[in-house]
């Protein structure tokens, strides 16, 4: 066996031999940020996302939308990409090398590179040696590099287009859309998953950081003073280990509390953000995560976004990153709803009804014709109106009507103060963002399923694949592909497809060979046909991480599998 | 109720109305060929995508693979998307619009605008007067206009990309690995569903011509010899109308034909691209199409590209567009392989063993190095291999060694005629394409679902989905939002979700006008609890299509939703 440095590179090696995952365009020599996801990585892919969907779409009852991944400029002028999507980049003067500005600095051990302005890093980096050529960088031009990939649609260059940066702005654009759906009530969700797009200056870590990624996003728009999510019971009493603001700035350990007493304690800001951190430790650990190697980890306020109240990171340990980024939750506040309203017009609000009318005062200038005629004449009916919204004072009401400003004397009106009903407000919904990347957790459910242990003597690779997740679910292996039984095989293969069922079909080469090619992709059963099979119609039923087998009637195992998958039935009584 | 010009506009008022689709950010003004999926289209669009899934993946075990969207340049090079990817257009001088060529001449009558060059399109527009701004054209430059839309990756437009313009082109630059992950074995198959682009000069036909659309292709690799589906027993009796080639020169109507007669008869060319034909023809009814506006026709000679040996066109009947182009099935030959090989300099072909080995006669020349070394000394070696495979003839055998010329005499070597064993050969597989555009899949499944009946005395609009199709799939209403029958209803929800069932709550208004909602967006079944079901348990199982009611326990409905749903049951013997 080759020898490999880590983890990671025993994963890769595994992931592109057996059709997980290989780099894009290879025959053409490839280019760095795109991956392609083979047979079996796109099967992982699509019941990661259908698990992902059946928590966020069937049990929280947030629709899917699909918005295109091509948007036009005003989208992303509003959302801040535009103008603020980008890193500081410069090029090397004697390699002509692109290189990014903080992560050069910070590789001389710069401290806080990642904040640093465009000046500060050309000063930090004049004495130091670029790292592609090694020659000392001298006066370098530091400059902004917008991270979004640019189009233009239409002939002539009509109009520019950006390929998507994230997938939520579909959701905040469609916001109108979405609110009558769901008939002007909050609050109400949508999610979306699908490419979003960062021209990254020089991506070098495989499915950690992509050019074309998938994201999965829900954004949950909420009554601003209703934080409470109605469901909260489901996760109220879950369990986990928090490192909080406190507890990083005193660089103490995480601390294991309920998401009830979270809230309680105001460890999190409220009980939508800590539902989701709890739904999401439940998705990452239903997909295959390691427990142990999960944490929640909160923004520092540094760190988090200025309008964000609270954010908070689920990370996952990688042998070779460390501890990466999976998903975000934040409660953004309603700045994304501000900030498309500001350029588009929409109002962006809800009306909200109050559970009964309130009274409230409301003071009602009534104008006095009688005297305003005579002094304001043509104009009298205009300064009426101008002086209903105004505030009176001693001196009178000052009004500007056709760009002349009018002092209306006391006399000229009587101002009386009513109580009328108001039945409800204009409410801007918050915006609480559950954002997953889901490339992210490709790779950190084959880093984490990844194992090694030994069998007959020698070592044995093992994808240990939760059931949900596995691409392939059964595989069909004749003792022999002669004397009928490749026959028996091939049948059974239809049957279990017709369960719907992912099937493979293996016979070539010794039996325990062929074990070992359906352990390393991680496939949870195995059916042999042998000559027994021939004779009483039974099989040979055989678990993937116990190596354990048991038989049974063939058509009583092609009826278990379902239920053994679901984790409805144990092994060791299915037969 | 508004007056719609067509069914076109009817089902677009109500896919925008009740969240299927509607344009594009709507906030910013939209721009024409991008849509949205609202949340009820993007579950049916869903919905559609895994029943293909089930036919290609589960069934035929192709298995589906995820390439980036953005391509460099290489890919569409050896495509010939760069070369040929275009529509002739012009910008009226007038009033600035661009304008496809053929088109604008078409709309004048003129024959065969389709296939005209730039040159003698530019002399029939001379006269012509602009659709835009209704001036005559005159001398206008006609001009080919790239349908890729092109981006740059990288920092410093490093390196040129295109958003792809199918999703095919992915398959056959993967065709190496996944041959590896086959096993070296014809045939196999690869599908993709996934994004596509065409930057249409001017798209005006709704969900039909999209500048960002959803394809799903299959590419299946089979050896150009061995054009026999395995499983051809599923469709060989499957019969159904085709309008071949024959049928149309004669401008007869549509034969009907088993697909083994299809294939017997010649009408189709093989039984590969047969079988697509058939399950394409299962597809497209069991999403919902009505089978009366479906027809398959083949492509005219004159048609097809000059590399396919056939190809077919399912299309379907649109109220508004006529026959619409829905699904390709083409037999491509190599010409894909071939183009990637020559630019990539992959080989792109499977060693194919003979059943045994072949003997052949082999000519060995065997050279007589006692004469040869002193003539040719220390070339003598390089003159010896050169030798090997050049052609022997009666003046000796010409070699070129380190670029000189040489003759070597017919005593230096004696030739020697051999029978050796051949064991196979190096084959370049032919490939099947059945390719789907599944924005017009979702479009026309709208179309055909959409119907009216009366109810009550008033008109009922109800989209008549297949129940595998349908976004929503149960609704429970509570008679009354109080009493207690909301608090069941909720709980009712839960457990329906809880069976995987997108289930939708309604307590507002009266119920006749929510079974009407649910109509409306074709949820197949309704529940309503009632004050009975605080009694006995009890509640009302409605309907869609026959508006039936039907009472059980609510344990019952809950167990038999999934039943109805497949058709496992029927509505009258459901409890």
């Amino acid at each position: 066996m080759a020898e490999y440095e880590d983890t990671y590179e025993k994963v890769m090696e595994l992931a592109r031999r057996r059709g997980f995952v290989w780099p894009s365009s290879e025959i053409y020599g490839s280019v760095a940020g795109f991956i392609d996801y083979g047979p079996l990585g796109a099967m992982l892919k699509r019941r990661i996302e259908n698990i992902w969907r059946n928590f966020y779409v069937v049990q929280e009852g947030y629709y899917e939308i699909e918005c295109p991944t091509v948007g036009i400029e005003p989208i992303y002028v509003a959302s801040g990409h535009v103008g603020g999507f980008s890193d500081k980049m410069f090029q090397c003067p004697h390699c002509q090398e692109f290189l990014r500005a903080d992560h050069v600095a910070e590789a001389f051990g710069i401290p806080h590179a990642g904040t640093m302005s465009k000046e500060e890093l050309h000063d930090v980096l004049l004495d130091k040696e670029c790292p592609a050529c090694n020659k000392v960088l001298g006066d370098v031009e530091v400059f902004d590099f917008n991270l979004m990939f640019t189009t233009s649609i239409g002939p002539g260059g009509q109009r520019k287009g950006y390929l998507r940066p994230e997938t939520a702005q579909g959701m905040f654009v469609d916001f109108p859309r979405l609110l009558r759906f769901y008939r002007d009530h909050l609050p109400f969700g949508a999610v979306q998953i699908g490419k979003s797009y960062r021209n990254e200056i020089s991506p070098r870590q495989g499915m950690i950081r992509l050019r074309e990624f998938t994201q999965a996003e829900a954004e949950i728009f909420v009554h601003p003073e209703e934080k409470d999510h109605p469901q909260f019971f489901r996760y109220a009493d879950y369990s986990m280990p928090l490192c909080g603001i406190a507890q990083q700035e005193k660089d103490e350990p995480a601390v294991v509390r309920t998401m009830r007493q979270a809230v309680d304690e105001g460890i999190i800001a409220n009980e939508y953000v800590a539902y989701y951190v709890a739904m999401t430790h439940d998705i990452l650990t239903t997909v295959g995560f390691n427990p142990e190697k999960i944490r929640f980890r909160q923004h520092m306020p540094d760190e988090r976004a200025h309008y964000a109240t609270d954010c908070w990171d689920a990370e996952a340990f990688s042998d070779r990153f460390g501890w990466v980024e999976i998903v975000g939750i934040a409660d953004r506040t309603n700045y994304d709803l501000k900030a498309h309203a500001a350029v588009s017009g929409q109002k962006n609000t809800v009306f909200v009804q109050y559970p009964e009318p309130k009274k409230v005062h409301h003071k009602a200038i009534v104008p006095n014709y009688g005297k305003m005629g005579p002094v304001f004449r043509g104009k009298a009916k205009a300064v009426a109106e101008a002086m209903a919204s105004a505030e009176p004072t001693e001196e009178g009401i000052r009004v500007t009507v056709d760009g002349e400003e009018i002092l209306v004397a006391p006399e000229m009106y009587t101002v009386k103060d009513e109580m009328v009903d108001v039945f409800g407000e204009d409410v801007m919904p918050h915006v609480i963002e559950p954002s997953y990347g889901i490339d992210r957790i490709c790779y950190m459910v084959l880093e984490h399923a990844y194992s090694e242990d030994v069998a007959d003597g020698e070592t044995r690779t093992v994808m240990r694949f939760k059931n949900g997740v596995a691409p392939v679910q059964v595989a069909v292996l004749p003792l022999m592909a002669r004397d009928g039984m490749d026959e028996i095989a091939r049948k059974l293969v239809l049957d279990l497809q017709a369960e719907g069922l992912q099937t493979e079909y293996d016979d070539a080469g010794a039996i325990g060979r062929r074990y070992r090619r359906q352990d390393e992709v991680g496939t949870p059963f195995c059916i042999t046909v042998d000559y027994d099979t021939k004779e009483d119609g039974t099989v040979t039923l055989r678990d993937r991480d116990s190596m354990q087998q048991i038989r049974g009637k063939m058509e009583d195992v092609v009826a278990k599998i379902p239920l053994l998958l679901k984790g409805k039935l144990t092994f060791e009584n299915a037969l």
